[in-house]
């Protein structure tokens, strides 16, 4: 019971009101069936990031495979008195058929790349724009900045706890769901466990510690109900003259039961990098040479770093608000442009452009394809019509986006692969989709696989993306006859 | 159907791991039925923020109005291993049972002071903590950001639109819900019209345009489907060169046809200043004197106020990501804190000390009261020991929150008013909550109504919350009594 949100079902008016007018317009227009592409690319990465973690596409999926407008729906839309009975009656009927093509999520994606790909009647493309928008920028970005702290925290597990400052109840669990995948080893959201199967963790709270007469007993009550590698959070009154002394006591006794046990605690205030010192000082010197220090309070991929860098003695560490909502950067500026239409039987290539040339969309139904080299490192993306057929390996002749009647070209290729996949169509998934396991252990692959110096923390080297020959031609060509605004 | 998304069931395990790893333990304890009382409060403002908007009040408690565990959350727990039966049949019997007082809806509310009150079990206020934090902090984050831009637009209307960078499909409902209540006049999120009553309007989007064969026919096509007050986005190929013309083409052809219209635009990129200007004065010498200029594009309440000094002719504003997400601060630090302990009957006021005194927390079940100048402006707030019979007028003895034994005062008071009330109670609401409208004609009334050095966009006076002189004595003898860390 109560499956259908976490299901996505009930979403048809998860959308952007304007989708509504326009698809009431094709209908009134007899265009309803015209057959469009469309593509979501996002054109920059977060601050500071080398590349992006895809993620988000199979709530995206969940949400399609149930869409559909129900009789709460429509009396809501006739409620507002501007859709006909014709509008009306076709929204009752509709169901989508759209071919998906899509990116794996788990995947490192990169700036003007189709990760999601919707060929379809312009009216359900339209009708989901808006909800692929949310589910693909949100969790892309929550994935990515999970990747960018993991790596700062070099191996060392990162916990997620964002769930109290995330954006509703599904910036939680959307968000526990994409930091997973981006590395993270667990969440505190217990949602997110039952409904996606993220491992799940968490300690105790300050109000543990306040509801006992003392300190010392709050400690003892908890390893007692959880003798299994607990830890115990000291800073409620005073880290270094009480939270640890009760901890060590604590942990002794255990030891002096007979218990096996790696003393553990978290730290969640004050000066991390030496309370995470003395601490560590006084359990080794109380014989407790390898514990547990968990470190929280505001955390990001800099201030982990930075610890590191002033050798805190801390080896797990609890990310929560800065994850869950991308602090420095709350969001990816995804976008899904009309790419195509076909007309007699052709796809007839489109672009937009704007008075900044830079923003000007790849024109055409796209194959994305990345290549690598000797040592199975990526070297660069090219996007190929879809048509195309691309070359496996050897030079690869290209254009730079910006720069699309100007040949360029892709050396020492050893392995194409082509990055977007169909995932759905005729109403229906065509594939079963991994399970989130599988999306982050592609995620982990994929970050160790990439070359170092896209990896660093600050000025990343930036990823080739480049427009395969024929694409830069089409590109040129569509640029000079609509001709440059303001030239 | 499908209505447990809007109405907040199923959500038993949105909560923190360690919640119910605590619950065990007081349930082991036999203290499962100790009462205590927690407070929600936040501790700083957004950045330049004078005040916040209170919103989510009506989601949490729809939330506690239906919170159980089902079979398929125990299950889930039961698979976890960490819970044993005597846990698991407790929270199958689960209801809860507190006392919830809370500021209403749409009210300015500050710094420290108890936005929400629970009274109840140790077992129900932990549970429902991070549900409480999560609804609470996103949707005052984002009311109070609505505020803001709706300040720097001076009365002219705000229009929302931003479920597209929204987190999540509930960071887009929630986000739209309090983007309302903050002050903006609609949403583009078709959802939130349906579930909440907000008002949803929208235009076009370029796709419209693209779709066609030229900008005047999709322009023309339009206006004959919505001929009350369309507004056509003009920026798609060249705006002062194509599309202002084709736009004051068809509103002529309008005229002419005999339509009553009121021209409207709107520019999604480009210098929007010089862009404003030329379409009016295009607009204007075709004797379309008083059109409707809509601009988006990444705004936020500086840059619409830059824009303002500007003289930009723009007199609507459409604001998506930097409202929705909150960009500059998208997280509100909304903590809740153990306040009270009951013990014979009696309750015993708990505090939490940190390294950082001006952490400590303000102990004690509390009043929370607003006291206004004989001009009806609010003058300050003092919080009071919710035993304690608080005076109506005149001057009112208090303390400084940082400074709690030492004397000072709030003058001149004409009137007090208790902002907390009791809506929740014995499992279920006390009171109907009002609709969505009243509570954003109360933000409204009350952003009137306070002086402006608080609704400046940059520096704004700080609105001054005391304590009590009973609740200043008893925070410093806590305080006395702990010894203070470090000290």
């Amino acid at each position: 019971m109560n499956q259908s949100w976490y299901s996505r079902q009930g979403l048809a008016l998860l959308t952007d009101f304007y989708e509504l007018t326009m698809i009431a317009g094709y209908i009134k227009e007899g265009r309803a069936d015209t057959r469009v592409c469309f593509e979501y690319f996002f054109r920059s990465l977060p601050p500071n990031a080398g590349f992006a973690v895809c993620a988000g596409l199979q709530p995206f999926l969940d949400y399609l495979s149930h869409l559909q407008f129900h009789e709460d729906d429509l009396a809501y839309l006739k409620s507002l008195k501007k859709f006909d009975d014709t509008t009306l009656e076709f929204l009752r009927a509709f169901r989508p058929t759209a071919t998906v093509r899509a990116v794996p999520e788990g995947t490192l994606i990169f700036p003007h790349e189709p990760i999601v790909q919707i060929e379809g009647t312009i009216v359900e493309a339209q009708l989901i724009e808006t909800a692929l928008l949310n589910f693909m920028n949100y969790e892309t970005l929550i994935a990515t900045k999970a990747a960018r702290i993991c790596l700062a925290a070099q191996g060392e597990p990162v916990l997620e706890f964002g769930l109290r400052r995330a954006h509703g109840p599904d910036g939680g669990l959307s968000g526990s769901r994409a930091a997973y995948i981006g590395g993270c080893g667990s969440s505190s959201n217990v949602l997110a466990g039952k409904v996606y199967g993220v491992p799940v963790s968490g300690t105790h709270a300050h109000s543990w510690v306040m509801s006992f007469e003392n300190e010392l007993d709050a400690f003892r009550a908890f390893t007692k109900l959880y003798p299994q590698n607990p830890i115990l959070l000291v800073d409620t009154y005073d880290t270094i003259e009480s939270g640890v002394p009760n901890a060590i006591q604590v942990f002794r006794e255990m030891r002096e039961g007979g218990l096996q046990v790696r003393p553990a605690i978290r730290l969640d205030s004050g000066d991390l990098a030496k309370l995470s010192k003395l601490a560590h000082r006084k359990m080794a010197a109380a014989g407790f040479d390898d514990p547990l220090i968990v470190a929280s309070n505001d955390l990001e991929e800099d201030l982990i770093a930075d610890l590191k860098r002033q050798g805190a003695k801390i080896n797990a560490w609890g990310v929560g608000t800065h994850l869950i909502t991308s602090h420095d950067s709350p969001a990816l500026n995804g976008v899904y442009k009309l790419v195509a239409i076909q007309s007699g039987g052709e796809w007839q290539p489109k672009i937009k452009i704007s008075s900044n040339l830079a923003k000007a969309t790849d024109p055409g139904r796209k194959s994305l394809v990345r290549y690598y080299n000797d040592r199975n490192e990526p070297i660069g993306d090219v996007l190929f019509d879809a048509n195309e057929k691309w070359p496996d390996s050897g030079v690869v002749p290209a254009r730079q986006r910006g720069l699309p009647h100007l040949p360029t070209s892709l050396r020492s290729a050893v392995r194409g692969e082509q990055l977007l996949q169909t995932v759905f169509e005729n109403g229906r998934l065509t594939t079963l989709l991994p399970d989130i396991h599988t999306h982050r252990r592609r995620a982990l692959d994929q970050i160790g696989a990439i070359p170092d110096e896209y990896k660093r923390l600050r000025n990343p080297e930036i990823y080739s993306v480049l427009l395969s020959a024929q694409l830069g031609t089409t590109k040129a060509g569509l640029i000079q006859s609509l001709g440059v605004p303001g030239a």
